[in-house]
This record gives C-alpha cells, sequence and structure tokens, in this order.
C-alpha cells in the first residue's frame, strides 16, 4: 500500500506511547470495515449508472465518516502520545508533529 | 448499503443524461477500487499499532483520493445533466440541486 | 487592493448577466460591513492579549460568515450568469469556470 | 462584538500563559489589518457590480488569509499554553480544548 503525503513522512518503526485497547481498536476497525463497505457500494452505484448527485452524496457521507474516524485517532494520540512526550521533555518535536497533521486535517 | 444525507434524497429511479462513458466508468472504478485497498491498508495499520499519526496521513491521503472521485463526478454532472436541464427549461430544478451539492462538498 | 488566486484571473471589463437588486446589493454589504467590525473586534482582541482560544473561536465565527456571503454570491451566479450562457450556447466556458470556484471553495 | 460559536464559550477573564511579544503581535496585526483593507476592497467590489466570479475568488483569498492567522494563533497556543497546562498537570481540559478548537477548524 503506497503511503502518500511526504510531507509527514511514515516512522513505520516508531509506536505509540499508549497502544488502543482491544476495544478502542475494534471500535475504529468497525468503523474502517463499514467505510469499506461504502465504498464498495459506491463502485456498484457507478456500475449501475446511478443518477451522479445521488454517487456524490454518498461520497460525502463516506467523507465525513472517514472525518470521524481520523478525529477519534487524533484525539487518542493528543491525549497520550502528546502528553507523554511533553511530559518527558519531547515537546519541540511532539507539538510540531501535532501541528503538521493539523494542518493536513484543516485543508 | 445504508444511504445517508438526507438533504438531498436519494433519486434511484433518476437517471443520468449522458452516462459515462465506458472508459470513464473504468477510471473512477480503477480510483475507488484504489480508495477500497488504501481502507483495507488502514484497516492494517490500526492492527499493527502502527503510529497513530502514520494513520492519520494515510486518512488524509484517502479523503483527497475521495475528493478528487467527487470532483471528477460533478464535473460530469454539471457537463452533462445540468447543461442539459437548462437547455430543456429544468434549470430551477437542477442548479438548486447542483448548489446543494456544492455545500456539501463545500463544507 | 491586490486580487490573488492567479489560478482564475481577474475580469474587470466582465459584468454580469444579471447584477444584484439593490436590496440583494444591500444584504451583501451589511454582512460584509458586519465581517469587517468583527475583524476590527479580532485586532482589539489581539490587543487585549486574550486568551487565544477565544480568538480562535472568533475567527472561525468570521470564516463561516465570509462563507455564507461567498455561498449566496454563488448562488447568484449560477441561477444569472451560468444559465444565461447556457442558453446563449456558451456553456462550455461557464461551466469550466463555475468548476473552478467550486474547486476553490471545496479545498 | 458579538462572539458567536457557543459550543466553546469565550473565558474573558482567562489570560494565555505566554502572551504574544510585541514583534509577534505587530505581525498579527498587520495580517488582520490586510484582511480589514481586503474586506473593503470587497465592498467596493460588490458596489461596483463586479463580475461575480471576481468577488468570489477574491472571498477564497480573503478566507486563505484568514486561516494563516488562525494557523499561527493555534501554533502560539499549542506551543505555549498547551505545553504549560500539560506540564502543570492541566493536560485532561486543555487537550480537551486543543480537540475542540481543532474540530471548529477541520470543518
Amino acid at each position: 500500500m503506497e503511503e502518500i503525503n511526504p510531507s509527514i513522512s511514515p516512522q513505520p518503526e516508531k509506536k505509540p506511547a499508549h497502544p488502543h485497547s482491544p476495544a478502542e481498536k475494534e471500535r475504529i476497525q468497525n468503523r474502517l470495515r463499514r467505510v469499506e463497505g461504502q465504498i464498495r457500494g459506491l463502485q456498484q452505484m457507478v456500475e449501475d449508472d446511478r443518477y451522479c448527485v445521488d454517487i456524490l452524496v454518498q461520497i460525502t457521507a463516506v467523507q465525513s465518516a472517514l472525518k470521524k474516524v481520523g478525529y477519534s485517532l487524533l484525539e487518542h494520540h493528543a491525549k497520550t502520545c502528546v502528553v507523554h512526550d511533553v511530559k518527558n521533555g519531547k515537546e519541540d518535536e511532539s507539538i510540531e508533529e501535532l501541528l503538521k497533521v493539523i494542518q493536513q486535517y484543516a485543508k
């Protein structure tokens, strides 16, 4: 899977200070599975030559579902990794990284 | 597949004035299949407890890919259905609908 | 006043197909005067070293007020100039221009 | 000046942990004065019945200038007040507030 957005390069070796609990993980995975289903639904709508506006509206629904997943991850990150880094003297790097992510989201 | 966004209710019976050509359809389906793959990639990143920022960046990549799909559909709709409706005296309804879609996108 | 956004270059000589009525104009000017007042309010908040979050929240209020002004202009443009152009065989140029504006707004 | 966005209620008595330096303040005020000038420019364009697309493009320029002001305030807030609060055991409230502001910006 090609990871895009070079402005914040991936850090595959870096682990979260506090990984999600199994329950949190399951909630996120359920949302992502639903989004995956919605994407397949979009493919079907395109295949069936559905009216463009219906497809467009469905895309905005998927975007808002994805935004919620992103927001819950951002919340988890801010409340765990960022707090952990600030308390351990690594605030500069951690806050800089958080601001870059916020800029991506507020685009 | 649950279709959300009641503000513009789906019109399953309505057909586009000019359906996408097979080539256009294939281009859109390729993009949607890539997005589907990216969503599965996100699920794997969550499963592997990847660093939150890496997952967040990947979500913004999926969002921008989806936005491009949406934009190409909007372009097709404006250039075909909307023009067709305006030339056939149905401008009020068609422009109103287009404006609603734009509002959803500019949220 | 330096006009930015070179991707759609200004057309000072071009006039709208249907200028706003005096009443519509007054409504838009009232909104813009209110936004101007809000900007001066922001300057005062910065001068008074108000808490950053209060200033940030006020900026989002100004942005949403501006978005509403933009949306009402877009609505007027779509319902008048675009319809006029399409009915007079100038759909390609007009729809292309509308799509560029939509892209700016959906950024 | 009517302060909107009740979801984060204003805290007029609260002072920033680290107020902006005079130089930073002057930079922000310059930007806000320029935005104020651009808003007056928009009023003139509406008065002169300028072509709608020109006005719309100018509004997106103002929005992006405002976004930059907001972003620099957010950066200052995160690097000073939020770090100060986390280091002084007030992370919960401070991070919660930061997340609310981010949500407003990412709308």
